[in-house]
């Protein structure tokens, strides 16, 4: 039994907005607590040659993302709309995630999901996420303010690039145990595998 | 109530191995028929500028499917080897699943996903081929003249260009009146289509 797992998310991430918003649901029903791990896409993007999102950069694949998406959250009672600009840039966000309390950093990513794909709000500007802050009881300026410290601002790059080190290529991707699922549709699995390990592994009858 | 869906598939796809394996029985729960629709993906991948498959074309990306692939076969007790050659050349067993009546076609796109993924044999050969068909009780020589016939070869043709025009990017594709699911982990969602069709597009309460 794994008792934590990570959930690796980027704010711009379409798949991550469900996911984020069901994980803590789930893993409480499994005994599990859940690490929340900002990072950026856009490096791990640029090596493979990509400046946008893949959706941008495949627009066929792209059209199906949305459609999907939107099935997905009308399943789970999620608001979405389209956003006017695609992928929203989330690094404001991922640095505000990493100045907070650990308590303090599910109900605010949440937030920021919402704003984001639920309600198209800029979740870059500093008025946006202040705002968030506020509405969590939080002292917006001061968090903001320590999310542009240095300490942060390395914390963060050095959350990215250990994320390009343990494999993650896409977002959502929860890690247990060094062992990685990607996608929203395999928080279960995920959860599965902390619960169980790999005994469905050796399950295997041919 | 949508009585029939389509597996869009590609021999080479690795997701599409336990889809094959396990739509037949998930559908037949469903009361829903399946209509196997083999396409190439090599001209649609061609036209989003990969030579090959986007596993070797993104070497993270691709380590993690094997992986996962691993994890979905020995929960399925479905056998997996690592293939020597991939992508494995799917388009003479494409032409011979056309070749072949209607009737005949699930249990030989089932034998060729087992004889590809779970015993690394070669797929494009036609001694291969005509080893399946003959164990499955079918004249392999005359099946096998049949899918080299002009008509075959343009089937297969209009087929993957019907794939690309119904927005058709990758396999298994599950299409209900319309409606696209991509992937082995969107057959459950796909014949949830099929039998309850958009209504819980509506459920959304936000």
């Amino acid at each position: 039994m794994i008792t934590s797992v990570e959930l690796w998310f980027e704010f711009a991430s379409t798949y991550s907005y469900p996911a984020a918003m069901r994980i803590e649901a789930l893993a409480a029903a499994s005994g599990v607590r859940v690490e929340w791990k900002p990072f950026l896409l856009g490096p791990i993007f640029a090596s493979q040659g990509w400046s946008t999102s893949p959706f941008n950069v495949y627009p066929v694949k792209g059209k199906y993302m949305w459609r999907d998406l939107e099935r997905i959250c009308a399943r789970q009672g999620l608001p979405l709309v389209k956003q006017t600009t695609f992928p929203r840039n989330g690094l404001a966000a991922a640095r505000v995630t990493l100045a907070l309390d650990e308590a303090d950093r599910a109900g605010f990513v949440r937030d920021v999901y919402r704003a984001s794909f639920g309600e198209d709000r800029d979740i870059s500007s500093p008025d946006v996420l202040g705002e968030i802050l506020g509405s969590r009881g939080l002292d917006g300026g001061a968090v903001l303010a320590r999310a542009q410290s240095p300490e942060v601002k390395e914390q963060l790059r050095a959350q990215t690039a250990q994320a390009q080190a343990l494999g993650i290529f896409g977002a959502p991707t929860v890690v247990v145990g060094g062992e990685l699922f990607w996608g929203n549709d395999r928080l279960e699995d995920a959860l599965d595998w902390a619960v169980h390990g790999p005994s469905r592994l050796t399950a295997r009858t041919e």
